[in-house]
């Protein structure tokens, strides 16, 4: 038995216009949390959604907002992202080297769950003292393609990373996010991730609830062997 | 005659989980623009939305959007916010006195209309030369608040900056945004403002109609006398 599968179908990807509607359906569609991507157009060239839109849709739904934080500055966020509702916190480590710390006993204690995240670029080595330290994150996240915009090829180089991850650590949520879909789970799925972010390939296809499926059934088959 | 009043609701006070018909039943409630809050979280300690949201909502509606840039580089935003579909693109003085000229000239040649806002602080003085080029913008923003949050108490001191442009400039499009509603709109329409920005007395109310109305009929009977 593996770590559980948690798909994350990327709001990113949705139509924002009508946030609550796509959530909904979602979830209906099987999706175990959101995943929400808040870009602030400085770690990243690109700038998307904060706290205000958070707190709109938490009055829409129970379910588990997934916040990947894309800015230069996260210890800034875990305030406004804790009343507005948001569930999960997972901050870069390449802007947290000195204060990593102090920001996950913040999250912990608002009663959100940390999580830490790797641009391609960066080594898997810089996340191992997140993970074993008596302060540590629940899940860490490694980005299978360039952070900033969803529609990206996926990197298959990246899963190197989280073969190490999976081997060190057995019951480590590990969470894949870029390019996932049907043609890209059986690598994810087989070198050990269980949380899957997945925007274009779920909101692209015309039957949601199957591409979620899929997902699924891949992580799954693959923890069986 | 004066310059036509424009009621812009300002969609930071909406329900940001379902925008399209949040838009919808402003226009239909007498809007003439929406107006977008768009913050980075640096320039104020703050993160709304961005490009993707615009772009979501502009399926749904062909309405006016007014976007105010609160970001610390604006020129990265054009070629992104155009694509999206915005109409005016303000921009804030304090972050473009080195580049202003060629800010308003990538504005017009996408085709949106360029504005420039001003916070409290900063003295009137530093928006003439952007109006009076030959490159010039449509429109001033004087914040009447400190920008970052809604629902802020109006800072009736920023009305000498109005009174001086509409003196100085009898056609320009004059905004004002923080703060205003049936308590204050008086006093910003009697100063010369024509575009008015209103969240919270807008969306708080339960007859949104009516506070549009309202404001429209104050800015039109103040240009009357």
């Amino acid at each position: 038995m593996g770590v559980a599968a948690k798909i994350a179908p990327s709001m990113l990807s949705s139509d924002f216009a009508n946030l609550a509607s796509e959530a909904h359906r979602m979830i209906q569609d099987g999706a175990d949390w959101l995943h929400m991507d808040i870009m602030d157009g400085h770690f990243v060239p690109n700038l998307t959604l904060g706290a205000p839109v958070i707190q709109s849709l938490r009055k829409h739904t129970d379910a588990y907002l997934d916040c990947h934080l894309m800015v230069t500055n996260p210890l800034d966020y875990v305030e406004p992202l804790a009343k507005a509702g948001a569930s999960g916190f997972t901050f870069h480590v390449e802007v947290s080297k000195d204060n990593w710390q102090e920001l996950v006993h913040r999250i912990k204690s608002k009663g959100m769950t940390p999580g830490v995240a790797l641009k391609p670029g960066t080594p898997i080595e810089e996340v191992f003292p997140l993970v074993e330290g008596e302060t540590h994150v629940d899940m860490v996240l490694v980005m299978t393609v360039e952070p900033g915009f969803g529609g990206q090829k996926f990197m298959p180089e990246t899963m190197d990373k989280v073969r190490t991850l999976r081997k060190k650590y057995p019951s480590l949520n590990i969470e894949v996010d870029g390019g996932l879909g049907p043609s890209t789970i059986d690598i994810a799925a087989s070198a050990g991730a269980n949380c899957i972010v997945a925007g274009s390939s779920v909101f692209g296809d015309p039957d949601p609830a199957k591409v979620i499926s899929l997902l699924r059934t891949s992580v799954e088959e693959s923890q069986k062997k």
